[in-house]
């Protein structure tokens, strides 16, 4: 059907989308602000930069790609839980489920008389009956299988692509201030790109997509560098 | 209109959940395993994982708080957006549109004689149409114009809280040996009483979901720890 087909390109697209999103802009922003806040440390070296920027990349992107796997699953469980209650809600409390039914065109200001034959016609089939209800009155769309997979992947190599930008730099540098230095113009120049990129793909003006992350890294970063020099 | 309210009702709270869900599973597991990471490398004292478990603390709640934020921001935009693009099709393709609002009722099976007054009631009033496609066409929900900041709000509390189990035992402690057995056992149990009252919230086996969160924390930290051993 046409119709369903829109209606999922458009959301699967901006799934996939929001998963980059996630992924990407959580792996450009905590590693960078974590370097940054060692190297303004004491006991700071380029190699235990390095060190803890790895783990850190190791253990976001398996902590938020298994979490992102979890919360498609739990989408997807929730959803066969909820249907399941409206399959037996149209067995027990069949007269309850049509009025609810009749309620959403109701909604649509539609007189008692002209709703009578769309409320029969939905009605008539148990499965069209509970697809109505879960999508018209619940505001449920069917998630897709492959959803919690591919959402895990997403998510977990773009922490990495997006981690290893700030990173490199304190590999390649043997000073851990140049490497900070190059840290910064580096991932700031991503993370303005990467909003710009995911402005134009969003829909929002690009210019401020790219100014909203190079300030959220900025923030970021200055509260790690501070409260890693308050302590130290 | 009570049918609206029920829906949302519902959307609100597990969009609320959600958010706990992302700040806390990350806040629990990211910064733990670091903590962990770093105590495997030679370098190690128990002040400074705490300085970089704290800085990976800040720079993750900002990040991924900030994040939700704009996350839900996009979604806004992109509602807004998609609905002044119906807006314009209302007016400039009226029959396309009408003929759309009658493909959402022939995939429920009715015939072309019954659709005929339920359309005709819909694409009277141009609010009622826009409504009716930006829901049953695309799908969309109308987001609360209070979500952007009360995600970030949710989101960012949620990782403080989380990531300050993991490593108060370090703070406590004078060995960081200790420090990382404490923290491993406190961790572990908290994981595990988090996926569990997560499981119960969502619906899901509350043993499976406790179960869950344990592992990822587990991966992620054995992944932190492997990596940090490997080239310190």
């Amino acid at each position: 059907m046409h119709t369903t087909l829109h209606s999922e390109q458009h959301f699967e697209a901006s799934a996939t989308v929001r998963d980059v999103v996630i992924g990407m802009s959580d792996g450009l922003t905590v590693p960078f602000a974590l370097a940054a806040g060692l190297t303004g440390t004491m006991a700071a070296t380029s190699k235990l930069v390095v060190i803890a920027g790895l783990a850190e990349i190791a253990a976001g992107s398996i902590a938020m790609g298994l979490g992102g796997y979890l919360a498609a699953r739990t989408d997807r469980d929730h959803y066969e839980s909820e249907r399941q209650r409206e399959i037996r809600e149209t067995v027990e409390l069949p007269e309850k489920e049509t009025d609810e039914v009749a309620d959403v065109f109701r909604g649509y200001g539609m007189s008692e008389e002209d709703l009578q034959p769309v409320v029969k016609a939905i009605c008539a089939d148990q499965k069209r009956w509970v697809d109505f209800m879960m999508r018209f009155e619940l505001g449920f769309d069917e998630p897709d299988p492959a959803r919690a997979r591919n959402s895990a992947i997403t998510i977990a190599l773009s922490y990495i692509a997006g981690g290893m930008v700030p990173l490199t730099p304190y590999m390649l540098s043997a000073n851990i201030f140049t490497g900070l230095s190059f840290s910064a113009a580096v991932t700031l120049i991503a993370l303005f790109v990467f909003g710009y990129v995911k402005g134009k793909l969003t829909g929002i003006a690009p210019l401020r997509g790219g100014l909203q992350t190079v300030v959220i890294g900025g923030l970021a970063s200055a509260a790690a560098f501070g409260l890693a020099r308050l302590i130290s």
